[in-house]
Formats: structure tokens, sequence, C-alpha cells
């Protein structure tokens, strides 16, 4: 599970998760201001699902939340709209070097997923393997192949080389996700074209 | 703004707003879910964002947030896929009885809305005044004419009955706006004939 930004470790046992999954997050909210503020397409990451269970109302603007636990995300992370489609994806990094462990991604988030490539969006995942800095959008249909053809626990590394399509880390946008979107969806007609024709 | 369910007061100044919104929010978590379980659209409500200062890790598995504060939303409250396209609305309750005061509305949630519309997307308000007990849908496009053609600080009642659609509540689903949008965006080609033609 990923954590917010900004939050502070605690007593107890101080494991660091703070760092997990964050860089590829910072990568991947930059990239999506840069579609924002350029007009391209208007896609954020929703905010952590948490249980609230105390409450204190320092004034009637002011409440401080004293309470709360992470829950487990019954949607993917990011959504939105490109060229008048419903765009969806979930985004993770993973340490292993041969696979990526389907652990990392909720039964619910794989069903989500499925039900909107079904409902004519465009689903995907974005997967990053630290160890290479190699990072991969696999499409949803090539993702939901996989499930359907092998009972593993995970993706091999392999499949992400065969099926994926890689994303070069670039100064900005620094992941440029639409440009394989374009290529799969759109026949290559690249958006970029259509911002220097404006 | 609005409280997730079980919020519990606590010290302090014992001002209760966990019940504002709510009903109308309900009505449209079970009106999504319906949606959802019969296969028609893709509609979530969307987690409120919560900027997290302090988190005690109990186990590795289980983090208990200390200190948190509400955040303002840059976006709208719920998203999602119908018949391929992007959905994006707004739902507030207003004890008002002449009018909608636009306060209820950050600046940056039109803004979201008004992008929406621009990139293709179906955005929308949904209104409900209290008072009559009467809901209404108001199609983004009405919404950003009167922002356009008003300095007013409120969109007047009556502009909802000019404009708008009601929607009554119903057993299952309990707030049909998929069917209005029907009318407004599909030429009036409801799904519930889809439904019946499986």
């Amino acid at each position: 599970m990923n954590y917010p930004n900004g939050v502070k470790l605690h007593k107890q046992k101080q494991i660091n998760y703070s760092n997990r999954g964050m860089v590829l997050e910072a990568d991947l909210n930059e990239t999506n201001n840069y579609y924002l503020v350029n007009d391209i397409a208007v896609i954020h990451k929703k905010p952590t699902p948490i249980t609230i269970k105390k409450v204190d109302y320092i004034s009637p603007q002011k409440a401080k939340i004293k309470d709360a636990y992470f829950q487990k995300a019954s949607t993917t992370d990011y959504n939105g709209i490109y060229r008048g489609k419903y765009i969806d994806f979930e985004a993770k990094e993973t340490k292993d070097k041969n696979c990526f462990p389907l652990r990392n991604i909720h039964e619910h988030q794989i069903d989500h997923l499925r039900k909107i490539i079904k409902h004519g969006g465009i689903g995907f995942l974005i997967v990053r393997f630290v160890n290479y800095n190699k990072t991969f959008f696999l499409d949803g249909k090539d993702f939901m192949n996989f499930l359907k053809n092998n009972k593993r626990k995970s993706i091999p590394y392999s499949y992400f080389n065969e099926k994926g399509y890689i994303l070069e880390i670039k100064y900005n946008p620094r992941l440029d996700y639409l440009k394989i979107i374009d290529e799969i969806y759109f026949k290559g007609e690249y958006y970029e074209e259509k911002i220097s024709k404006n």
C-alpha cells in the first residue's frame, strides 16, 4: 500500500513504508499535471481510501482526524478522460527481478479493470521493475489474457518484454503513457501533432 | 464538507456535521451499486481527500492514522464510465428554499467540470432541495451557461425548474440519473430496454 506524501513515521517498529512506490507515483503525478496544464487529458490519482473512527472538531472550519485506518482499494488508483475516452489504470513498482507478483493487485481491482474494458474504457497497468529501472505499459486486454490462460501468481518479466510497451523516463512529460494509448487505440495519431497544430 | 460514514464526534464543540448531505450520498451509492451489479455502468464515489500528518505502525500490516485533516476536493466526487463515455458529477444537498448557493462548489471543481465537458465527457450536477424533497439533474452545459451569463453567487430554484430534470426517488435504482443521460445524450435509447433484451 502506498501512503501519501508527508506521512511522518511515529513510535513502535519504525518500518519505512513511506518510499514504497512513491517514485513511480511522483513521476505519474508530474505526467498527469503536464497533460492537465497542456489541456491534453484530465487524469487524476484518487485519494487513498480511509476509514475514519474519531474526529476532533477544533473549530467549525477545522476538523482533526484522530483515529483512522487505511482501507483496501476497491478500484484502481488513477482514472480520467482522454480524447473523450474513459481511462483507468493501476501503477505499481516491484523489487522482484523475474516477475510481477499478483498479490500487488487486489482481486477487486482486477474485477474493476475487467468491467472498465467491457464497458468500452481504456484500462491498463503501469509496472516498474526497480532493479532494471524499466517501466512497462501493459494493456488491460493483455493483462486479462494472461490471467485467463495462466494459473500463476505472478506475471513473468518476459511477458512484459513480449506484450508490454517500455515507457522511457523523459524530462516532460516524465512517463508519456498517452503516446502508447495513441499507438494502440488511435492508430498512431499522436497528440503532440495535435498540440503543434494549435 | 461531507464526512464519511461512521465518523464519531469527539470532545470540544460537538457540532454534528455528520448528517450533512449524507442522505443524498446514500441514495447515490445505492444507485451506483445497482448500476454496477446489473452491469449497466461503473460509477464510484471517490474517497474523501485527506492530508496525513502522523501514522502509528501497530504491525507491518496495520497502520493507525493519528493525525490528519480533510482537504478541499480539487475534482468532483463521482466519476466512472457509461456506454463507453466518461461520466463526472458533483452531488449536493441544500436547505435553501430559493436557490442553490455556489459556495457549495469550489472553484477547482467548477474548472474540473468545465475541462471534462471540453474533453468530451458527460459532466453534471445533482442538487437536492431538502425542503421540497426535490432532486434535480442539471446538465454541465446548462450549469456552465448559467455561470457565463450571471454574476450571481447562487443558482435560483427557478433555473433548476426550467433547465433541470427531476429525479424521482424510486425503489431501485433510487435516483435513476442514467435515464436522464439516455434522454440527453443517447436520444432516449433507454438502458432498461437493453437489459430486457438480454
